[in-house]
C-alpha cells in the first residue's frame, strides 16, 4: 500500500520544482520503464497494476515492484490516459560537459526549446540516428518533465542531455558549427565531414543574436516557400538524416 | 456584442459533432487567421480583441470583423493560451478525388494518424515541400480539430486534405506506392522519380494489413538500430525532403 503522504510525493514529480527538490522523476508505460530499468539510470520503485502483474515477471526481480489498485496510479499518473506502471526514476548528476567527448561525431545544440513534444521528439530521433549528445542553453523545457519523457518513447535513457551555458561551449569548441538559418548553404549540397554540431532555435524566435554569431555554417533546408517555416523537430530531423547520408556514403 | 447562443455555438466548435452540424471551425492567432484570409476558404466572422484593433486595418475590409473583450474570447478560444483573434470558417466541399490530380507530383497517404500534433506537423511539412494533395484514411484524425488547426500553422489553408477508403485509392491508382517499412530498400539510394504516393502508418500499429498490401516499394530509413521507431512525423519529414533532394539534384 501506498501512503498518503507517498502519493502525494510522487503526484509533486509532475512539477519540476518538486522534480528538483526529491530529484526523481516518472518514467510511465512498459515499454519506456523496461528500457530505463535497462540502463544506467537507478530506479526508486516501481508501481504496477494487477492488469500488468505477468508482464512484470519478466523484468528483473531485484527492483522494488509494487502492485497498486488502477485508481491510485491515476492518481500518480501525469498522463490523460494512464499507463499500467510507473517508475520513480533518480534524476542522474550528469558529469560536467567534457569538450573532448563531443569531438569524432556529431551533437545537437538546443537553444531555447520550449514545446515539451519537440524536445521529446528530438530525443527520440537523436537515438534513431545515434547522437548520443544533445547539448540544451539553461532556458530550454526539463528533460525530466512527463511529457517530454512520454515523447522520447524510452530514448531518454540512452541519451545524455547536457544543459549548459551555450554561449561557453560554442566559442570554445573547435567543432564546425552548424545552423539551421534562412539564407545559408543549400543543405542537400553541405559536406557535413565527420563530425561537428547542429545548432537548432527556439520554436518562435529561432536562434538567439549570440549563439547565431558563433554559428560557423549556416545551412537551408530547400522548400517550395509556402510555409514560413519547419517545425523545430522535424528541422532536426532532417540534418540528422543528412548526416546520418553522409556516413553512409 | 456577441449573445450567449452565439458563444455557446462557437464554443461547441471544439467538439467535432459540432464542426459537421454546423460546417463550421476556428482558427486562431494573427499569423493563421491571415493566410486562412487569404486562401480560398469561406471567412464566416473574425472576433478579435481591443489588443490587436490596430493589425486588423492592414487586413481585407471586406471582411465581417468584430472587436470582442478578451474575456468572451478566451471564452470561445480552444486553447490554453489563446491568442487575441479568432476566425470562424466554413468547412469546403472536397471536390471527389480525382486520381489524375495525383498524375506527375507526390503526395501523402496517411493510414490511421491519430494525434493531431503529428498530423498538423505532417501538413506543414508538406506545405514546406511543396506538397499540394493529402489523402487520409477516414479513421484519421480530423484535419479541423483545434490542436491540427494550430499546429499546421496556417499551411492547412495551403493543402487539400482529402479522406477515403484508402484501399480503393490504392488499389486503382498506377503511381509507385512508397511504403515506410522496417525491411525495405535504404531511402539514401531510392530513386524517387517525378511521381508516387507515399503511406505512412498509425502512431503504435504502422500500416495497417490491407494498406501494406498495396505498398508497392517497401522504404526504409537506416537508423543506428537505437530507438525502435521513428515518430510518424518526423519519418514523413525525412522522406518529403528525400523527394525534394531528388528532385533539386
Amino acid at each position: 500500500m501506498l501512503s498518503k503522504s507517498n502519493i502525494s510525493l510522487l503526484q509533486s514529480l509532475q512539477h519540476k520544482k518538486f522534480r528538483r527538490e526529491h530529484g526523481l522523476f516518472l518514467v510511465e508505460g512498459y515499454k519506456s520503464v523496461t528500457e530505463f530499468i535497462n540502463s544506467a539510470y537507478q530506479i526508486e520503485a516501481v508501481y504496477h497494476t494487477a492488469a500488468i502483474a505477468p508482464k512484470m515477471l519478466k523484468l528483473s526481480q531485484k527492483m522494488n515492484f509494487q502492485e497498486i489498485s488502477s485508481a491510485i496510479l491515476e492518481k500518480i499518473s501525469a498522463l490523460k490516459t494512464p499507463a499500467d506502471i510507473i517508475a520513480v526514476v533518480k534524476i542522474p548528476q550528469w558529469p560536467v560537459l567534457n569538450y573532448t567527448t563531443l569531438n569524432k561525431k556529431f551533437s545537437i545544440v538546443l537553444d531555447g526549446i520550449q514545446d515539451p513534444g519537440n524536445m521529446g521528439t528530438i530525443i527520440r530521433t537523436a537515438d534513431w540516428f545515434g547522437i548520443e549528445n544533445i547539448i540544451c542553453s539553461e532556458d530550454c523545457v526539463e528533460v525530466y518533465n512527463p511529457k517530454v519523457v512520454q515523447a522520447t518513447m524510452g530514448s531518454l535513457s540512452r541519451i545524455n542531455v547536457h544543459y549548459v551555458d551555450l554561449e561557453n561551449v560554442l566559442s570554445e569548441t573547435k567543432l564546425p558549427v552548424y545552423g539551421a538559418l534562412l539564407d545559408g548553404e543549400n543543405i542537400y549540397s553541405t559536406d557535413f565531414g565527420s563530425e561537428g554540431l547542429v545548432v537548432m532555435g527556439n520554436e518562435g524566435k529561432g536562434l538567439t543574436e549570440k549563439v547565431k554569431q558563433l554559428v560557423t555554417k549556416a545551412i537551408t533546408i530547400p522548400g517550395a516557400g509556402n510555409a514560413e517555416s519547419l517545425n523545430v523537430a522535424i528541422a532536426t530531423a532532417i540534418f540528422c538524416s543528412e548526416i546520418n547520408r553522409n556516413k553512409l556514403k
